[in-house]
């Protein structure tokens, strides 16, 4: 059976999570501590990184943009980038807004400052960087919330890989209790619509040790 | 014509213009001070970053990894992603590896500390990452060099976007004077091959107002 490495609170692998889910490819699931630096995993993946995805043929694939783009060539059924060139290019510029800009505005200085740190024995949160991603959340929701009012979805008309990342993302967030849903009611209800997939459900059980998710995480009608 | 809005020293716009070159095809230029936070431009990409490729038709496409994409999903002569399923595996996880792990690791610690500071009014260089990013070069130069010496390409036996991301990158730094070629022999070759592309030309003679690149920066057989 094909095998993902990751981490739970990993909003990369949560991504292909959900386009392995959404295509509906069976998986298994390995966490790999990635601050151990396992030496398979370095030939694996020099940049020791999750998640990293192997075939059953042996091909190893690492770095979630390659992999999700793997996913839509291999597996085309079910597409998750779009169909159109412009379709394509809108969700891949959105893609990359929340992989890049909202990871590193929002994600780094939540999800990781609050958690990764302490796992990985990096020393103490920074207070500054925290507040900046609670300040940068709210533009972010804003942004969220203007595409759900203005499209079905994300990125357009269907379901693609835009709404997958954000989600992802997101969810981390969630999971660790650091979104004000009442910020904005349109994001919520997208999220909300996100959350009801059966390819989400995996991500509402995950449990990691030392945090408690809210109440309302796994809560469809939160 | 379509049109690159783009910043001569921006690596991520001088892999689209290699890209670009390479596929033949043709394109005019306008550098967008990005910092300025141009009103016209934040409506074509609210990222607010370069490159932004406009095409004829009025199809506006952010974000370089997103670019790449199209281009060689739009006009697919002189592939640069690789054709098989693992070829493209393999150049888009090195792509990623120079876009993300070698442009945080050194890119950012050099040319945005040392120009893009001064050039956005963000203050003085920060001298800890200024020492990072010339600590970081040596591991990169040498994992270039290994690539080089085990491939004929950096991702295997034909020229890909993975070898237009690394000298996009590298060409940033090289431009600066931050480059020490002395301190890996194959990655200096492989570079000297890049550079000697008629693709590589006009980013050898770019010119920018403050900043005098190093006599080898244009030499062919530095």
């Amino acid at each position: 059976m094909r095998l993902l490495f990751h981490l739970p609170l990993s909003p990369f692998s949560r991504k292909v999570r959900l386009a392995l889910a959404e295509k509906r490819i069976p998986f298994d699931m390995r966490i790999e501590r990635v601050w151990e630096r396992r030496e398979d995993f370095l030939t694996m993946n020099p940049a020791c990184t999750v998640p990293v995805l192997v075939e059953d043929n042996g091909l190893t694939i690492a770095d979630s943009t390659a992999i999700c783009e793997y996913l839509d060539e291999a597996y085309p059924d079910m597409p998750l980038l779009g169909r159109t060139l412009a379709e394509r290019v809108e969700v891949r510029r959105l893609v990359a807004w929340f992989d890049g800009k909202f990871h590193a505005e929002v994600g780094a200085n939540l999800h990781y400052e609050k958690q990764m740190k302490r796992l990985m024995g990096r020393g103490n949160p920074d207070a500054t960087a925290i507040r900046a991603g609670y300040a940068n959340l709210r533009p972010h929701l804003e942004y969220i919330g203007w595409l759900a009012e203005t499209r079905p979805w994300l990125a357009g008309t269907s379901l693609t890989l835009a709404d997958l990342a954000a989600a992802a993302h997101l969810s981390v967030l969630d999971f660790i209790g650091d979104i004000d849903w009442s910020l904005n009611e349109s994001a919520k209800d997208w999220y909300a619509r996100m959350k009801s997939r059966p390819s989400f459900r995996p991500l509402l059980t995950d449990r990691v040790s030392g945090v408690t998710p809210p109440a309302h995480y796994a809560d469809l009608d939160f």
